[in-house]
């Protein structure tokens, strides 16, 4: 084993220590009461990386809670890889669901529970105990290394895209490192190299100039309500297709690969189903339920209203019905060009006793990054010395619209190799992390970067 | 002209004034801090009636605002009309919206404007007065009459079937005769023949068993509100017809001759669709649009909610999606039955995937009246009468529950001679009525009772 490798085994509890440490610090981005606990984790944070050696550390003041940038560039002729992160957490609403006070980190059963224990302080910190590693035993790390640490992700980011723009030569690199996603399950290693983009839209049909008595106007009058619904039914055709004209237009088929991949997959249905109350799953045509989820588009319903919707009986034959619809989407469909096409929808369809009020609300794209990619398979070694098995390269779902922005304004492709799992209860009560998984997530970060560098 | 008609016609002013006086009082029985002036409201009419000469009167007490009850009986061989109203009234607001205060009655071009002046003050007191004409020039009224004259009509009427259901024998009579409904038209009088009922439901469809990230899991999970819009959507075919098996089973058809009535009416689809903002109105079938509202049922979403309903994007897949629909019920449509079918209806379209709620709310039978009845004469000629023309007889969209009640509890017909306008602005700002209409009411009420002892 190399001395790097042994120097991050026999600090095990020192990197525990060190990610307690930060947990202690209440980093809730989206409730300004704690801005100062904010600044205070970014300042935490780049005294530490300085403390382990890291060549240039900076807090970057921005409108909203800071960034934490960092750089160690040792070599001419190596790769650089940007490491993505983020030291915010959650609110820990509802506290008094935790067993243990959320920002008093609680070891039990080799678990460390805490809010932000797994999202992303305890993930994030892998990489800068990576790089304390090599810097302790008078090594550099292979590959060049950038940080960015942003305060903001919980929130939204909304001051990292602005930060990106104006300091792409500062952010160039070959590559970035993302460990904020979930693994397959506990002992199965995944890479995820597919997430889903979004477009969210919501529709507003107004029929009479007011809310009407059904007794008196019902019979005659085009109730918004009910066609809204039939709006809505008439967006899936019987195999739950999308009916929206030139939908999948721009949809990457999914290849023979990349099916027997998805079937081949240690994914239970039914267990699955289970866990949310259901025993059927509606797909689209045939395919699979892990296909359907990560690598199919979608289209939702995410809220709906209209008239009265208080305890007991009102007849009130409402003026207006709304929704809110959105759109998982996949390679390469576009969220502004979809939005188009559900705007164009519903406007062919919108009946003429009503008018329509469509708004484009939010979008994002989808990803899909080439598996063949140099970083990809370093990612892959790693995790297979690591996990003494391959890792399934994945596809997921959700969408992470920083990985959309890299590329999109740098041009990266990113390498999601995260060490999250589903059980790991982030954005719940109960946040934890297993330490077996910090320790290899830790060594997953020094052998990437041996293996990307040897690549 | 008969001393009765005289007297009614000389003391005019008299007859507002008195209204003025009870309508200064502000009976609003919604609100328990008018309780008091409820109570007021009641012992000034009882004490009223009593003054002008009427036999027996009292003040009942309820578990709500007290019923005023008068009997005044000069005749064994005789028929015996019960006359119902409310001296209830709305609440004001917006109070700001009035020109005048709510409970400061203001005369202006004739017209009367205060709280409670059409709805229902004005128009019971025209049969408060038709009997003073009588007392007052030495006469006894033609018919026996009694007053039923209720404080809740404006709040569901809780205590009224309860009174009904004890005092049946006390409430003995030969009709009903009620002016709380609205003439067709400024002199166009009308007597309303037909009522229609309701039937009001909720459904509530849950799929998974909590609210879940579309991300994650869109695409596999069926949606409770694409389904329920679905449902809905099914509720109506092309032609606007309702799909629940059995709906229209026992709805009679309209005769030949009440199409050719509703033809004739003076009614301008247009006027009526404009004051609503439209330009267009949708019917079942080819029906018209006044038979439509009047005399077909309807089916109609009155409310409907699901997921998220705030600002902006949230990307929830929702666990429940609910709705609140009624029907509009027609002679013979029974709204238990109707509840029945509409139940079945959706538990046999509910998918596997789903849980469906369903809840009976609300329900009130559909009214009609055989226009042959004695009394219906009998009112149609007293109108002729007074206006100098045939009144239309019209079959009105809403549900008055009463009507249905003293049908059901006491097996009496009754008859809508209304006075009220649509445009009196009645459960609105600056409510209204004309002394012009007071004067004929009072005029009608009298020669109701000639006639009706004369057939």
């Amino acid at each position: 084993m190399s001395a790097v490798l042994e120097y991050a085994k026999d600090n095990h509890d020192a990197f525990v220590s060190d990610l307690i440490a930060l947990l202690r610090i209440p980093t809730v981005s989206t409730d300004p009461a704690y801005a100062s606990d904010v600044a205070r984790g970014a300042e935490w944070l780049a005294d530490h990386m300085q403390g382990i050696g890291v060549d240039h550390v900076e807090v970057v003041r921005t409108e909203g809670h800071p960034i934490v940038y960092a750089e160690h560039l040792p070599h001419d002729d190596r790769p650089t890889v940007l490491i993505y992160g983020h030291y915010d957490v959650q609110p820990p609403d509802p506290v008094e669901l935790w067993d243990s006070p959320p920002f008093e980190p609680t070891q039990k059963n080799n678990t460390l529970y805490a809010r932000g224990a797994c999202d992303d302080k305890g993930q994030m910190m892998m990489h800068v105990k990576a790089i304390e590693s090599f810097l302790a035993v008078g090594e550099q790390p292979p590959v060049n290394l950038k940080f960015l640490i942003e305060g903001e992700e919980e929130c939204g980011s909304p001051s990292l895209a602005p930060f990106i723009e104006s300091h792409r030569d500062k952010l160039e690199a070959d590559v970035v490192l993302i460990s904020d996603t979930a693994m397959f399950a506990e002992d199965v290693p995944s890479i995820t190299y597919g997430l889903r983009g979004l477009a969210y839209v919501e529709v507003e049909l107004t029929g009479p100039n007011r809310d009407l008595h059904s007794g008196i106007y019902g019979g005659a009058v085009h109730n918004p309500a009910n066609t809204l619904s039939r709006m809505i039914a008439d967006l899936h055709d019987e195999d739950h297709r999308i009916t929206v004209k030139g939908f999948y237009d721009n949809v990457i088929p999914l290849t023979e690969e990349e099916r027997e991949t998805f079937a081949s997959l240690p994914f239970k249905p039914e267990e699955w189903l289970g866990e949310i109350g259901l025993s059927e799953a509606i797909t689209e045509g045939d395919y699979s339920v892990k296909e359907a989820i990560s690598a199919r588009p979608t289209l939702d319903v995410n809220g709906l209203w209209s008239g009265y919707q208080g305890e007991g009986a009102k007849t009130v034959l409402p003026s207006k019905a709304g929704a809110k619809i959105s759109c998982r989407l996949v390679p390469d469909q576009d969220p502004i060009e979809i939005a188009e096409k559900l705007k164009a929808h519903f406007e062919t369809h919108v009946p003429d006793t009503m008018t329509l009020q469509f708004k484009n609300l939010h979008g994002g794209h989808p990803v899909l990054i080439d598996t063949s990619h140099p970083a990809m398979q370093a990612a892959a070694d790693a995790i297979e010395s690591v996990f003494g098995k391959e890792p399934y390269f994945t596809r997921e779902g959700g969408s992470i619209p920083i990985v959309a922005d890299f590329k999109r304004l740098l041009g990266l492709d990113s390498v999601l190799m995260g060490f999250g799992l589903n059980s790991d209860a982030i954005h719940s009560p109960n946040e934890h992390f297993g330490l077996d998984r910090y320790a290899k997530g830790i060594e997953a970060s020094i052998r990437f970067q041996m293996e990307y560098n040897g690549a």
